[in-house]
C-alpha cells in the first residue's frame, strides 16, 4: 500500500475527506455570521452601515452574532490544529483504523459542538464536544513527538 | 511531470508561490497593527502603556486599529484555509491551467480585500473580493472531497 | 538521504517535532482560557453563566482573561502560519543545520512570548520575542517564494 500524502495511501485519502468536510464548514462560518448581520443590521465597519443598514453606526454588539462570531473563533482554534497536526500525524504511518477513527470522532465533535453552540443547549455538552475534538488533537500530536524525537 | 509535493511539479510550485505571497501579507498584519498602536497610544495590555504610551490604559478602542485587526482576522480565517484546502487539491492532481488561474484569482481577492477594507472603499466591493475568495476555497474543497469519496 | 515529506527526511523530522510543540502549546490556551473563566466566573455566553456561574451573564470583562486571549490569538496568528510556511520551506530542501536553527529559534521564542506575556513582563521583552518568531517566518517565506519564482 501507498505511504505518504497522496490519495493511493487509504489513510491520506480518509483525512483529507474529513478535513475538507471540517475546512468547510468552517469557511462557511462567515458567509452565516453576514447573513445574520445583514438581517440584524449589526455591523462592525461604517462602510457597511451605509450599504446595509439603515441608520449611523451604532457600535452595538449583538448576543446572536457574538456567538456565531464565538463558534466560527473556535473552530479556527480548534479545526485548523487538526488539519496540520493530522497531515504531520499520517506521515507517522499509523494503524488506518485507528486513524479513520480518530479522523471520524473529531469531524463529529466538531459538528455536534457547532451544534450544541448555535442552539444553546445546556452546557456540558458544548464542553464534552470541545474536549473530545481537543483530546483527538492532543493524541496525534503526541503520535507526532513521539515519531519525529 | 512529476505529481505530490515537490517544487518539480508545476502545480505545487505556483502554489508554493502564491501560498507565500498570502501568508506574508497575513503575517505582515501583526506589526502593522503594532505600528497603529504605538502611533495612536492605544494598545492592549498594561505594559505596553507603561512602555509605549504616555498616560494609563484607557481601555478605549480606535476605530483604524479595530479596522486593521478586523482585515487581519478576515485573512486568518480565509487565507489559512486556501493554503490547507490548496495543499490537499495540488494532491488531487488538477489540471496545471485549472489550478493555477484559481490560485491568482484567489491571491488577487485577498490582495484586492486588503486595499479595499483598510481604504473603506464603499460596499459592495469588499463583499465581492471576499466572497470570490471564498468561491475558490469552497471549489478546492468540493474537488478534495470527490477524490477522496 | 531522504527528500520531501517523510520521518525519513532530517529536516522534516525535526520540522514535525518542533511543529507538533508550538501546535500543543497553541492548543492548550484554549482549555487554559476556560479554566480562567470557570475560576472567575466570566464567561462568553449565558448557557455557561447557567452551568457554571452564580449569578446572570454580567457582560464584563476581565482583564487577566483578556490576557491569556491575546496570547492565544498571537499564537493563531504566528505558529499557524510558521507550520505552513514551514512545510513549504522543508520541501525546497534546505541545508540542515540553518533549518533546525530557524526551526529551534521559532519554538523557542514562542515559548518565551507566552511566560512573557502571561506574566506581564515588562516591555519590550514580548516585543522581541514576537519579532523573532516573525524574523523566521519571513525568512521562510522569502526562501520558499524565491524557490518557486
Amino acid at each position: 500500500m501507498a505511504a505518504g500524502l497522496s490519495f493511493d495511501n487509504e489513510v491520506f485519502s480518509k483525512f483529507a475527506f474529513y478535513a475538507g468536510v471540517v475546512l468547510l464548514k468552517t469557511m462557511l462560518m462567515s458567509p452565516w455570521t453576514t447573513v445574520h448581520r445583514i438581517r440584524r443590521k449589526v455591523f462592525a465597519s461604517a462602510e457597511d452601515y451605509v450599504a446595509f443598514g439603515k441608520g449611523p453606526a451604532s457600535g452595538k454588539q449583538d448576543p446572536h452574532i457574538e456567538r456565531v462570531r464565538s463558534c466560527h473563533q473556535n473552530d479556527l482554534e480548534n479545526v485548523i490544529p487538526f488539519v496540520l497536526i493530522g497531515l504531520l500525524y499520517v506521515l507517522t504511518g499509523p494503524d488506518v483504523a485507528t486513524a479513520v477513527l480518530l479522523f471520524r470522532i473529531f469531524a463529529g465533535s466538531r459538528l455536534l459542538h457547532t451544534v450544541i453552540y448555535l442552539n444553546a443547549i445546556p452546557q456540558p455538552s458544548r464542553a464534552i464536544a470541545f474536549l473530545v475534538g481537543l483530546g483527538v488533537n492532543t493524541f496525534m500530536a503526541f503520535a507526532v513527538l513521539k515519531r519525529a524525537w
